[in-house]
């Protein structure tokens, strides 16, 4: 109980290994990844301002950082279920709140129980902040397919993963997207051209749909 | 498409890693855990059997050796989500089984459809087959929670799962659960004797719920 | 002693890995290839009955499920080893039932033994459920050096492997062999006629031996 | 070359394991790592706004999210050596700033030069956002070095981690430290109370220092 | 073909994992046991000469260094299947130096064949030489049994193997085995006193025998 | 305190990682690694025999199997750092150095003490052995870049090692360095030739450098 058990708790999601079943070449914890997420987005949001737009950058921290906690509690739930129903998605995260609010409840002293409610709930909501949390999020899982497809791996889960990140980036309306889609993917597909894979048709088609 | 893909399938379950998050001295796949089910399974078919009870042995071998395939697509979901309401397990149950069975729609060829349909339903009901296959996925969780505890492992988890599969096959009514009360589990308790985990009194507690 | 010594030794599969030494993509447990036979044989004596053959289900269980039982005892010997001379495979196959017979004695309970004899024997005889055992076998055998090969592996162990799997296999006169040559395995030359390795020439020449 | 490059750097520190060469019952990488740093300057700095201390949150979030990135050109230099000779130390923080200054200067688009040299600075300062990083740092410092002696891990490096990261930390002039102090540190003691080391009195003795 | 090709097989011996199937808390690949056996020669060596005894140092060089070459030719056969018959053993050591003779015959030039020859044989003979790296090879098996002793490891099979290769070295006759039972095993020993198993009685009973 | 303490340390070899950070699809112990500088050694030293050149071979024992002991006490610092200038070179130097007198002087019973200052000093030198040892160290640094560049490893740290190491070696005068450049060199280069990258115009780059 108290602040001890949630420090303490963060070690587990070192042990939760990303896309679990499909072989892979490079093996990922959701604490790198989510490591990761929190760099992308100090970058992503430096891009915003440079652009003009302010940035909370105490609700971004909060929000990028703790986006993946609740996986302690419900585990790395395969996408294709989560997203089979709006129900049973609705459900879950209904569960992934609930076991949260508990642990808060029986673990946080009173006085920082506010605090831990705000951080952790979800995100991804339409500010800009819960925006470029969204493509952060999406770039980690495009970095990691792309890894993988540069290296030859041909199981399909990973063109679907590269695919449906780009996609679901091109339509959120930020300055860093734009910046991504000129300046960041043209990078990494050149980079994998010498790849048994086509990952330029994979892009273009992506970004064509 | 074809067996072919159903064959290649069964590699993913070595890749998935039982009781995720948690510190373990030994981890455990999927494939070894299913393995070790039909082993146990086999042996508790055979003391059934020295007591006169008819096995049927092809569906035993059916339904133990797929019993966690559907965890291909749904991934090791985390017990207390799965049982975080009745609602919810129904409606994870129904897209295990509604992705199984489109697996089995678009790979499997017409002449088997109905064969995969039967060997990949859910095992575990009230038939002595269905009760085996019970008392044998509970006997697993009981040898890997208590590898953990007899090493020191002082995570909570391992014992709620070793007292819960206790409680839980203790319930069922079987002579090879007789059996694994009186000879088997004395056996275990005496062999954990020497360690730091008072596994005695938890076994016993358990035993008297 | 008891059961639970039995029981308890099967853990000890899953740190056995098979093919030790040569560099591999991916690693497997002498637990997982164990299920992955039980599954395949599974599938294989479907499609026997089928056509028609009777399978005994309760064998077919008790020798796939235990067929490499035996590794606990005298490990992953190298099959090169293993077939230098018959001489030497006949005494270690001695050694191998040796330590099984006494393993057996020393622990399990009286009423017990002549079944753990029987399951524990070697299962490969000329009956059709050891001829779906060896089968069964040889096919993981090609499942595992296919991933190697299909990633760009070049040791020429599983060139070896794979070859020497399709060759034994096609020499089995069973209903099931056929299905596996015709619909099987032109699926997976298929699947990997992207491979840097010239897959589909290694098997045609395996085919035509 | 441009933010790509920076992107896909990040995933070199999942590669990097700290405390190389010990026996260690758990292994952690800098990504990790770098993630629980983040999370725990968090709650530090809640602890310290709840005692009216102002934080600048952009700071923090860039200090703390990028404190280890440096180890992707010099990787893990064990603490001894960097702490040999005050010269030595001077000279490796100059090798590790000239890389990163090489870095930015090869591969940062002109316009994100001048804040990625402020972000791949050295965070340690004495500013409050400085004080709370090397209290977060310390912090997992002892988390990782608790959860070894906890389970009976031996080597004494274990032990001159935990004890000198108590020290450094009750050192630093922080609302978040006497919170440390008073409310964190006696659960994990309380915690370890079973384990074959005696945590309590290396924590006493360390606290008297 | 040519030097190429055995120095590129040495890298197979890292891919060996010693003792495979057992719990470890520690796992040892034969390529660093085979430097260890190096490192320990040497220094016994040193304690010989230092008692006036006369070391080949060309020969002691190449007996230790190449003693387990031949496990990637047949692997890690467990001890008590070589034990199991002299004839077994026999028979064994024979299809290896067979395929060792087979190697160096395909793959070692011409000019080199006969130091290869001489090289690759086996080393435990009754000179000195051979006798230090009889006792190297079981003081690696005595330091790799302690660590998991020490560590609480109740699997029987390092008691055994602490316990025989004790009774092994002190039937030795050599000045550094003198050495090794005065001055190096007693640390050991004092070391290991904090060990949930009573490594001293195990100790003390075996240099009894 | 005594030998025990040097023997048990060589364990933490075992333990350190070659080349950390960088994807690699094989890892290297320094265990694994020192131990195939010692059998490249020895073989390089057969070729100078056989060129009429005399061999320290005691020295040649000491140099080569101890030759990276030193990483105990200070990791595997990434080589640009090591060269990033003279002076820090000469200072990690000077530190490695200290700690390894340390050690001896806090460990190493009187009468051992000079021995291990010769063996442990940094062998290196002008002598014939000091010479083979560098030959050896880079052959493996070839070896293992040679191993991922054929795999398709892009990473261009590969490149970087590879090459710079064959610069290295073709600059020393022996007459084994005649003979890897024309009869090993070649044969590598020819067993590399259906790999995505293009190792026999990487080789013939540095040869002509």
């Amino acid at each position: 109980m108290g602040i001890h058990t949630y420090f303490q708790s963060l070690n587990d999601l070192e042990r939760i290994i990303r896309c679990p079943g499909k072989f892979k070449f490079e093996e990922h914890s959701v604490s790198a990844h989510s490591w990761k997420v929190v760099q992308y987005a100090k970058t992503l949001a430096d891009i915003e301002e440079s652009n003009g737009v302010t940035i909370d950058w105490k609700k971004l921290y909060e929000i990028t950082s703790s986006h993946d906690y609740g996986e302690i509690f419900i585990g790395d739930i395969k996408t294709p279920v989560k997203h089979s129903s709006l129900e049973l998605r609705g459900m879950l995260q209904q569960v992934e709140e609930g076991m949260i609010a508990l642990f808060i409840e029986e673990n946080i002293p009173e006085e920082f129980k506010p605090i831990f409610f705000r951080q952790l709930r979800e995100g991804k909501d339409e500010t800009v902040e819960g925006r470029i949390l969204e493509v952060a999020d999406k770039l980690d899982q495009i970095y990691e397919a792309f890894a993988e497809l540069r290296k030859g791996n041909t199981e399909k889960e990973f063109v679907v993963m590269y695919r449906s990140a780009i996609i679901k980036i091109k339509g959120i309306r930020l300055h860093c997207v734009d910046y991504f889609l000129e300046r960041i993917l043209p990078d990494m597909v050149s980079e994998g051209s010498n790849s048994p894979i086509d990952i330029a048709s994979i892009t273009n088609e992506a970004l064509a749909t």
